[in-house]
């Protein structure tokens, strides 16, 4: 049976320890929900404030050529590469995750129209991946000028087995998430995009739970676009941009629909016509919120240097201890594993399942262990590498059986539903 | 002839003079560049600090519920609408303006369709307003499944006269941009907004120029839909989330393609099929950028319990004494006025031309009167009325003389184009 001290020990001999120290955590808080919003770097806080007092304060509108802003989000996008497996000037820093899936996922419908008009999803994508080919689909519907047929078509699928029915030769684009947001559970990405590919259509990988904890390497698989989210594992804040990959061979070939100023390949000429910038540069838009990309940027300054594997190690053993502990201490009152339990299929998260889900992860918040629940009834545990500890596991899962033993979640104030959970 | 002893006479009568202690404004520049990024209000650093040590860094996740974060969206959107005769929930702060014209464009045209299909613009328009009608022309082209026809189409017109005769039953939305971002010039929104009505189209007017610094009564022209800027006379920061207006009336019969999860009803249900939110939150898309937005929202505190119309004598009166000042000193240096002399025509700013715009405002900048240029000859100053004094045009307009009288203009390092300008 492992102990706290035994932990204590691994945590000494972690080569990624010292890293926790780069982020002002509070004392008095076990944080497993860095997949939803990561902690606060130390260094962002002095960074915002160097851009907000100096760089705007002082320097003003100058700031766009004298501090680079102008270029901040490719500058961010080139910083993400080496965490995803592409090289420089296939990423940039843009928008929302929902709104980069729409314009990636309208360039490739383009791209194999009149063909090909279907996406392939599944059903439990992370909504909002659905919601965004839905509105695509509806908007393309009524703006076709004829009135009838559906020319863009969203097909989901049930099971993950269901994938190789569903890639009829009317698929135009297979859109994953690389780690399920329930479960955690990874779809093999250079596997699945072979096969989609074997089918003649394009992969787009929702990375919003991949970048920063779990390694990818797009490049490698011969993955075509990707999309990502910054204020999750990157802890680029609040909101934070999201970051858009298209492949370098796809740059030239692909449109966005939202083609703003920003993408334009002279957008201080103030032409008329659109003309798309070479390169990702392209799949910008307007102009981007400089105080919370500069945020994502020195955010990222913590994952210069480090070896994505090492992180991936860690990763797995920090989920693979929550599991055993869970196994061990929390036997007997209902929890189920809805994760998988290889670590090689498993996203940098633990999920359980309980009826009482939701009063239970309020319980612990109270008690200063933040985790997330997930409808309708998945307790879900973020386990970023970059700052836990081997101990905080341990205690987070002590907090866990104490709450389930004395049945501390049922109270009316833990069942109340907050607008956000 | 007035002396800059008169000036300082007026600036010590100025009901609004107090408001420029309010700005943290660098002590040896002529800041007249508002009307492309706004100054530093003093609160936004402090709110901003804040938001990322307190409320990011403190509590973490929790902020969505006890910061209000998810509703903080809505509440900057409801302290813009008195700035633009819009009524609490009719405005919502959301992505770019790009992005939003986008989605109020689109959602237009689809009410329309398929009997009217025509979006109506100036051929002078800010151009990222006509790039993304372009853009969604032709992706809708592209998704209608038939590959003929041209759904959307984009008519533009090369002066306001055409305007009439442009509108055609075939015309679905006319996208004005209130103030010229070159000249300066207003459209008269009430009399246009019946026009265009009396066509059978709706209005979409895009304030980028005009919130915070000219007075609008969307509501009382019976106004469609607008866009505007938060970096602007606003003063929210490098890339501010924009704003968008949807009539009350509209709200429930418009669709927005970019149906991200902030706009649905229920976010946290995570159902897999979109039902948009009631209201203007449908608007809303992705996650927002909270430190971009907290900033947006702590600037326009300066505008609370402000008479619209206090503002907008102060501008006018900045704007006539820029140009009697530009007549009587500098007269015979080629310099033509490029913006209407009337002030009731006239945005927030005075436009000049002169064939070597570029090199003159370079040399300005070098002197601490920052304006800008734009293509191909027009030099360009933004007169806000919250913090400008009209000593600070007096100094500009003697800083021009002596760039025009010495030709301090005439270097190479002022003829360098910069990414930005």
């Amino acid at each position: 049976m492992v102990t706290r001290a035994d932990l204590e020990e691994r945590d000494r001999n972690d080569p990624l320890a010292p890293l926790r120290e780069a982020f002002d955590l509070p004392p008095d808080v076990v944080y497993l929900d860095g997949n939803s919003l990561g902690p606060l770097p130390r260094r962002v806080a002095e960074r915002v404030g160097e851009v907000v007092e100096r760089q705007w304060g002082r320097d003003l509108i100058r700031s766009w050529n004298v501090h680079g802003w102008i270029d901040l989000a490719r500058r961010v996008g080139d910083r993400i590469a080496p965490l995803i497996g592409a090289d420089r000037g296939e990423v940039v820093a843009a928008d929302s995750t929902s709104v980069d899936l729409y314009k990636l996922a309208a360039a490739a419908l383009e791209a194999s129209a009149p063909q090909r008009r279907v996406v392939v999803s599944e059903h439990r994508n992370f909504p909002t991946d659905l919601y965004m080919i839905q509105g695509l689909s509806r908007t393309a519907a009524a703006l076709s000028g004829s009135g009838s047929g559906r020319p863009v078509e969203l097909r989901t699928i049930g099971s993950r087995d269901a994938l190789p029915e569903a890639l009829g030769d009317d698929v135009a684009l297979v859109m994953l998430t690389h780690v399920d947001y329930r479960s955690g559970e990874l779809w093999d990405l250079e596997e699945t995009t072979r096969r989609i590919h074997d089918a003649g259509a394009l992969a787009l990988w929702d990375l919003a739970h991949s970048a920063g904890a779990v390694p990818v390497d797009l490049d490698a698989a011969g993955a075509d676009l990707a999309v990502g989210c910054g204020y999750k594992f990157l802890n680029g804040g609040p909101g934070a941009p999201a970051f858009l990959y298209v492949a370098r061979r796809w740059q030239e070939r692909l449109r966005s629909p939202l083609q703003g100023w920003m993408g334009h390949a002279a957008p201080f000429a103030f032409e008329p016509e659109y003309r798309p910038a070479a390169g990702i540069g392209r799949f910008q838009c307007g102009t981007p919120p400089i105080l919370s990309l500069a945020a994502l940027d020195a955010a990222l300054e913590l994952f210069d240097g480090l070896d994505p594997a090492a992180l991936r190690t860690k990763s797995q053993a920090l989920g693979d201890l929550f599991l055993e502990l869970v196994d061990s201490e929390c036997a007997g009152f209902g929890l189920e594993v809805a994760c998988p339990r290889d670590g090689q299929r498993r996203g940098s998260q633990v999920s359980l399942r309980h009826p009482e889900g939701y009063a239970i992860v309020q319980a612990l918040i109270a008690r200063g262990v933040i985790g997330d629940f997930r409808q309708p009834d998945v307790l879900r545990f973020g386990l970023a590498p970059l700052y836990l500890r081997h101990v905080d596991v341990w205690d987070a899962v002590q907090h866990l059986r104490e709450v389930l033993r004395t049945r501390a979640w049922d109270r009316p104030e833990h069942r109340t539903r907050a607008a956000v959970t």
